[in-house]
C-alpha cells in the first residue's frame, strides 16, 4: 500500500475508549498518514458522541496532525471508501451487560459478558448487528479492513467470517498485556519477547516465553509470576497444577479452573455493590464528566483504569502492520485453518500471526497441551452453535450451546437460563421472535 | 480358525457374573467348542471361585457338553496357550469400590466408579494389574485375543492397547441393551436393527436407529422412548433438549447433562443408605448363598438383577465372531483410527465394528454432532493422562486429569480429592508411592 | 426393505452384457423379488434392445419366475418409481471407444478406454449424460440407488455424487474377479476369503489376502500367483519388485508399471490389426447373431469371454445387500471420507465396505502402501480435474488433468492430444464447443 | 542470544563456493560477530583447501575484521563448540556427479544429480555421511544449528530431522533468485516483495507474487516472465499451460513437465560433450586457478557462474535472523508439520518461513493447487523411502523409490538402473554391501 490518504470509520465512536484510539493514530502518524477520522453512533449515542468527538479534535489540533475528525451517525456515510473499520460497541448500552450478568448469577451460575449465558446474550446481540454493518462493508468499502474489538470477540470475529466477505481480524487486549508484562519483568523491551499463545478468545494458555531467545516460562511458573486484569478477581493460581500444567492460563481462565471460588466471590458482590456493569456504568460517568473539559487535550490517565488497557495500542500497531506490511508478530483472533487441528478450519482462534499487508497469516503451534484440549473444543463449539443460533433465531440451536458450556451446570439450568434471558433481551433479539411478531 | 479344541481363560472367574458367560459358553458350544475353561483368581477370591466353580461345573455337567472347567490361582497356567482370555475383576474388592464413591460424593462431587475422581482411582488400581496380566499373555498365548470388561473399559483397553502387544476389545453391556431395547420397542428380532454409536465408553450417544432400514430416532426421540439401567438413577431428559440434540444421549450421561439433579440424589441416597457399593455387597451375598446349592446347575434369574445384564451375551457373540470370521456389526470399544477425527488415533472409542477373524474394523460414523464434541474430547483427554498417570505415578500427570474432568468443579477440589483418595488407595498404588517405600 | 414388488431399470439395456444381469436377477429371485425389468435405450440401439429384450424375455420364461421384461426407448418411463435404476453405456458407441484408443497410440500414448487420454475423452462424454440421467431420477425416483458400471467408474461414480442428490455405488468387476481367484487357489469357498483392496477404480493393490482368516499374500506373492484378465495384455510381474512392494497390484497398474513395454505391445497390435475396440466390435456382433436365435433362452457361454465377466454377479449381489440389509462385504466404488487420508473426502475410492439397508460404509485401511500414495494421488487429481472439466467445458481444466495424468509425457503432447481428440468428439462434448454454435 | 563470539564451521571448506560465503560473513560482520570461521575438508580435498582457504584469509584481511579463518582436515576439532555448522560436500566428487548424469541417460532416463536415478544416488552416497557429521554435533555442539546446502538439499534435510537430534534447515538458491528477480522485473527494492513457494527443495510452484502488497502473479502469467537458471536448459512454458496451472513452476520442474523436449536435449548434449558434470569440472578447475593468485582478496566475478548463484546470501540471511530473532520471512526446507496436509509430519517440505531465534517457523499456505498435488506426493514419497534406503542399505526399498519416481518409465528399467549405479557406487554404499564384505 502506497497510498498516502487513509479513512478510517470509528463504529461505536461515542465510546469512551475513543481517546485511547485517537491518540494512537496521532503517534503513528509519521507512519501511517490518516487523514479522516470518521467517528460514528447511533441515535442513543449522540451526546457521548459530541463530547468525545470534540475532545478528539483537540487532542489532534494540539499535536498538530492533519487528521480530520468527522462525526456523524450516518453509518453509511462513514463506511464508504474507508481503509479501516473498527467496532467497538454495546447492543443494548450496559443496562444490557447489567442483565448479561445478573440472571446468569441469580442463578448461581457465572454471569460474564464475554463467557457463559451472559456472554452468549452479548453474542446474540450482537452478531446480527455486525453483520449488517458487514453489508454496509461490502458494499462501499470492499477492500477495507475491518477490526474487531467488541467483545466476545472471538465469536464476533467468527461470525464476520463465515457470514460475510469482509476481511476481518478480532483483537483483544489480553495479549498485548502478557507481552508488556513479560518485558517489564525480564527488563527487556517489548520486541525482544515472544510469548507463545494457544487457544481461543479469553481462553488461552500461554506455552512459551522467549526473552531474547530463551524460554522462561518455567522460571515464571516456578516463581509465582502472573499477569492479570483489573476486570477479573485475582485468586493465586495453584502452584501445582501449574507445574503440570506446563502453561500460564489467561486470567479469564480463574472462571473456568475456579469456579466454585470464582461463582462465591461472584455472588457476594452481587449481593452487595452488582456487578461489574455497575462499576463500569459509574467509571463511564466520571470519564464522561472529564472529556466535557474544554481544556482538556489528550488522553486522560484515568482511562486506563477502564480495564481494556492498550486495546487501542494493538489496534494501532494491526493497522499499521497492515499498511507498511510490515510482517512483524501479533497475537490475533483470525481463521484456523489447520492450526489447531481438532477444531473446525473456519473457527476463530487466537494465536501469534504474521501480519503482512494481505493480513495476518497465524503461525503453528509448537505445542499444545493435551489436557486443555476439550475445554478449548467445549468453549468453541458453544461459541459456534451461537454463532448459528444469532443468525437464525434458533432456540434448539442457543439450548445447546448453553448446555454444552462448561460453566452451565444442567439441562434444567440452562433451559431455565435460556428462556428468562430471552425474554429479557426480547428488544435485540427480532430474530429469536420472528413469529410473534405477526 | 478351523481350530476345533479352545481353550478359554477367565481372569477373575470368581465373580459372581461367571454363570453368565458359562451359559454362553453352553449355548454356543456346537459352533464354538470350547474344551477348557480356566477360572483363575486370586488368593483373597479362592472361597467364590470354589463355590462358583462347582456351580460351573455342574451347569456344563447337566448340558452335556464336553467343556472341562479348571479351577485354579496360577494366572499363567491358566493363561499358557488360551485362545480367549477374559478379564472381569475388581482391584481392591468391593471396599475401594466403597471408596471411589464415598470420598467423592463427601467432598459434593459426583462419586462415581466408572467416571470421575471414583472412575479415575478405579483405572489407578486396575492399570497397573492389567498390564502385568498382559505380559504373561504375550510370552504364553501370543495370538489370543483378550476381551476386556474390567471397568472403566475405555481406560483398560486404551492402556492395554498403548503398552502393551496384546490383542484386545473393550466390551461394554449399554449397547446390546439398547439394541434390545429398540428391538422389543419395534416387535422386530435383534437383527433386524442397527443403532449407530457414537462416543467413547459410558459416554456415547446413539445417532441412528435402524429399524429394518428405515431410521426411527427421531420417532423415539419425540415419543420419549428412553432406555436405561438399573444402577443410573432415572431421571427423565427434557424433550426440547433430546429435540435440538438430534441424539439419545446413553443413561451414563445423565451425570454430566443433570449434575445437580443427579448430585443432589446421590448425597440423599449417601446420607441415608450409602451408596451402590453397598448394594452390590449385599446382592453378592445372596448371589453367593444361592450358587453354594448343589441342585443349582443353571444360571439363577436373580443374576440378572445384578446390573451388568447381558454382558456375557456380549462377550460371547464377540469371540463367536472372532472365531468364525462372522463379520457382523457389533458396538466395542477399540482404537480409533481416524473414526473420529479430533480424538488421537490411539484413543479407545465405543463404536460399531464389523468382527472379522483378524478382529474388530470400527466403521465410519455417519454424522457426529458439534455439541457432543467438546465433552467427548474432554472425557477421553482424562481418560488418557489417567492411563499414563496408573503407569508413571506421576501426581501432576493425575491432578491435571481429575482438574480437566467435566465433574470436578475447581482445581481446588481435584487437589483435595487427589491427596485423600491417593492415601486412601495407598495398599494398591504402589506406583505413586515409589520414593516413600525406600 | 420389506417392499415385495421391485422395479429395476436398466440404462443402456440393449447392451451384449444384459443377459448376464437377467441371469442374475432370476438366480436371485426368491430372495430379491424383482417383478419388473426395464431395458431402456436409445434410438440408435433399437435393434440391439429389440434382439437382447426378446432373449429377456425368453429367459425368464424358460426360467418360469413372475418377472416382467419391458422394453422401452422413453427413459423417464423406465425411471420413474424405480428401486434400482444401473447404467451400462457407451457414449458414441464403439466407434468413440475406437478414437479414445487410436488416437492416443497413434502420438505414442498409450490409448486405453478407462484411463489416460482415452479415459479422459470417455468421461467427458459420458459425465453429462448420466448427470442428465440423474435429473430424471431426483425427480421420478429419488429413493432409488442407481449402480453404475459404466466406465470409467470410478469417474463417473464421483461426478454423480458431487453434482447429484442420486444415491449411488459404483461397480467393477476387478475385485470380485480376484475373489474368486482367490478362493479357487486355496480350494475354499467365496466366503471363506476376504482381500483387502486398496485404491480407486482400476487402479488398486491388494495389500492382504485372507484364507480362514490367515493372511496368504506373501505365500502368493512369493508363488508368482496373479489374477489377470482377458482386456489387459499379460505380462509377468518382477518377483523382486512385488516382494519390496508387499502387495498385488491389479492388472491395469501395468500400464503405468510397464509403461515401455506396454506401450511397445500396444502399438505392435495397432499396427497389425487395431485396437481392443476392434476386437469388441467383432465379438459384439458374434453375440448378437447368438441372441437372435429364437431358440436361446439362457446366458450363452460365449458371453463369459467378453471381458466384464462376472460384472452382473457384482451388480446383483450388491442390489440383493442393499435390498435385504444383508451386512456383508463387498469392494465396491463409494465416496472416500476419511479412509484415504491424503484424499478429498467427496473423491471416490475402490475399497471394501459393509453393504447395511442404507448403503455401503467403507471399511478403514489396515495398511497403504507408502509407495503407492503418489500415483494414487495423481490419478485421482486428474479424475476429479476431469469431472469438473466436463461440467464446465473449460479447456483449461482439461489441459491441467491431462498433463498432470502419469501417462502423459509432456505439456506438449497433453496439448496436442487435447486439441485433437476434442476436435473428433465434437459431437459429443456440447460443453466444450458452446460458443462456437452461436 | 546475545553471545558475541560466535564459531561456524564449513564443512566442505575446500569447496570454490567458499569465497561468496566468506564474503557474506564480512558483510554482515557488524550485525553477526562471527570471529572463528573453521573450514573443514577431507584428506582428498586437502589441496583445495589449502588454496581456496588462503583466499578466505587474504579477503579478511583486506576486509579488516577480526574473522580468524581456520584450516582443518579435524572435523571434531571444527565443529566443537561451533555455533553454525554448514555443509557443503560432494560426497564422491564430481566423478560420481559424471556417473549421476551418464548412467541414467545412457538408458533413456533423465539424469540428474537432485533428482531422479541420479538424485537417488547422490543421496544414497551422501546421507550416511552427513548423519555421521550430524554425530559430532550431537556431541560437540548440541546447540548448533546446521544449515545444509548439500543436495538433494530436502532429501538430506528431512533425513537430518528424522534420524539425528541436529537442529538444521536446508537452503537453496532457488526461492531467494526468484525473489530477486521479481523485485528487479517491478523496479522494488527485495524486501518490498513477497512470493509464495509451495512444494517441496526443486519441486516448487510460486503460486502469488505480492509486490508491494499486490499479488502479480497473473499479470507474469500473462506477460510471460519467467526465471530460470544457468544449468537446467531453457526451453519456454506453454502459455495455455501456465495461464490453467494459475502458478509458475520453477525451472526444476521442465524435467517433469517437458520430459520429452528436455531427454532429447539432454541425449543430443550428452553425445556431444558429456554432461554438466563435465562443464563444472571446467569451471571448476579455471576457478582455483584464479583463486590461487596471491593478490586476489576479494570474491572473483566469475564465481557467480558457477550455478550456485546467491547460496551464500541466503545461508548468511539465514544465521543472522537465527542469531538476531529478525522474524524475517524466508523460504526453506524444514519439517512439514501440517502445512501441506496430504505429506507426512516428517517430510521436508521449502516453503515461506518466519525466522526466529528458536528457528524456522513455516507458513500456513493460501493455496495449494488440486492438479500439482499428485506430482509432489509421488516425488516426496520417493524421496522419503530413498532415506530410508540409504539408512538401511535395503535395495527392496531403493527399488520402489525408483519405480515410483516419476523420471523413470518402469520397473524394468528401475531394476537395471539400479543394478548398474549400485555396482558403480560400490565403493561409497557400505549399507548396500555389508553382506559381501565378509
Amino acid at each position: 500500500m502506497s497510498k498516502k490518504h487513509l479513512k478510517v470509520a470509528v463504529i461505536g465512536g461515542g465510546s469512551s475508549y475513543t481517546p485511547e484510539i485517537v491518540e494512537g493514530f496521532i503517534k503513528k502518524y509519521d507512519e501511517m498518514p490518516i487523514r479522516e477520522l470518521w467517528l460514528v453512533d447511533i441515535e442513543e449515542g449522540r451526546h457521548k458522541l459530541a463530547i468525545v468527538g470534540e475532545l478528539a479534535k483537540r487532542m489532534v489540533e494540539k499535536a498538530g496532525v492533519p487528521i480530520e475528525v468527522k462525526l456523524t451517525l450516518n453509518r453509511r456515510e462513514a463506511i464508504a471508501g474507508a481503509d479501516f473499520v473498527t467496532t467497538q460497541m454495546r447492543v443494548g448500552l450496559l443496562e444490557a451487560r447489567r442483565r448479561d450478568e445478573h440472571i446468569p448469577i441469580s442463578h448461581g451460575v457465572i454471569g460474564q459478558e464475554t463467557t457463559g449465558p451472559g456472554g452468549m446474550f452479548k453474542a446474540l446481540r450482537t452478531v446480527p448487528v455486525i453483520l449488517d454493518i458487514c453489508k454496509d462493508i461490502e458494499e462501499l468499502a470492499p477492500d477495507a479492513w475491518m477490526l474487531n474489538f467488541t467483545n466476545p470477540a472471538g465469536i464476533v470475529t467468527e461470525a464476520v467470517q463465515k457470514h460475510s466477505k469482509v476481511k476481518t481480524v478480532g483483537l483483544c487486549n489480553s495479549p498485548i498485556n502478557f507481552q508488556k508484562f513479560l518485558a517489564k519483568e525480564y527488563g527487556v523491551s517489548e520486541s525482544d519477547v515472544l510469548p507463545e499463545f494457544v487457544g481461543i478468545n479469553h481462553l488461552h494458555w500461554v506455552t512459551a516465553a522467549y526473552v531474547n531467545g530463551e524460554d522462561k516460562l518455567q522460571e515464571m511458573i516456578g516463581g509465582g509470576k502472573d499477569y492479570s486484569a483489573t476486570n477479573v478477581t485475582k485468586f493465586d493460581w495453584d502452584a501445582d497444577f501449574l507445574r503440570s500444567l506446563g502453561a500460564l492460563p489467561t486470567y479469564y481462565l480463574r472462571y473456568f479452573y475456579m469456579t466454585d471460588a470464582m461463582l462465591a466471590d461472584m455472588k457476594e458482590s452481587f449481593a452487595k455493590n452488582g456487578t461489574r456493569a455497575e462499576v463500569v456504568s459509574r467509571v463511564e460517568t466520571e470519564l464522561f464528566e472529564l472529556y466535557k473539559d474544554v481544556n482538556l487535550n489528550e488522553k486522560p490517565k484515568q482511562l486506563e483504569q477502564r480495564g481494556g488497557a492498550y486495546y487501542s495500542e494493538a489496534a494501532v500497531n494491526l493497522m499499521h502492520s497492515l499498511y507498511t506490511d510490515k510482517r512483524d508478530i501479533q497475537t490475533l483472533n483470525v481463521r484456523n485453518g489447520n492450526i489447531i487441528g481438532f477444531l473446525p478450519e473456519d473457527a476463530s482462534i487466537e494465536v501469534n500471526c504474521v501480519v503482512t499487508a494481505q493480513g495476518p497469516i497465524p503461525l503453528p503451534l509448537q505445542r499444545v497441551p493435551e489436557q486443555i484440549k476439550g475445554l478449548m473444543h467445549a468453549v468453541k463449539t458453544y461459541e459456534s452453535l451461537t454463532i448459528e443460533a444469532a443468525v437464525s433465531g434458533d432456540r434448539g440451536l442457543a439450548l445447546q450451546a448453553l448446555v454444552h458450556h462448561p460453566l452451565v451446570p444442567s439441562v434444567a439450568v440452562a433451559k431455565l437460563l435460556l428462556e428468562e434471558m430471552l425474554e429479557a433481551n426480547k428488544d435485540y433479539l427480532p430474530n429469536f421472535f420472528k413469529n410473534e411478531t405477526l
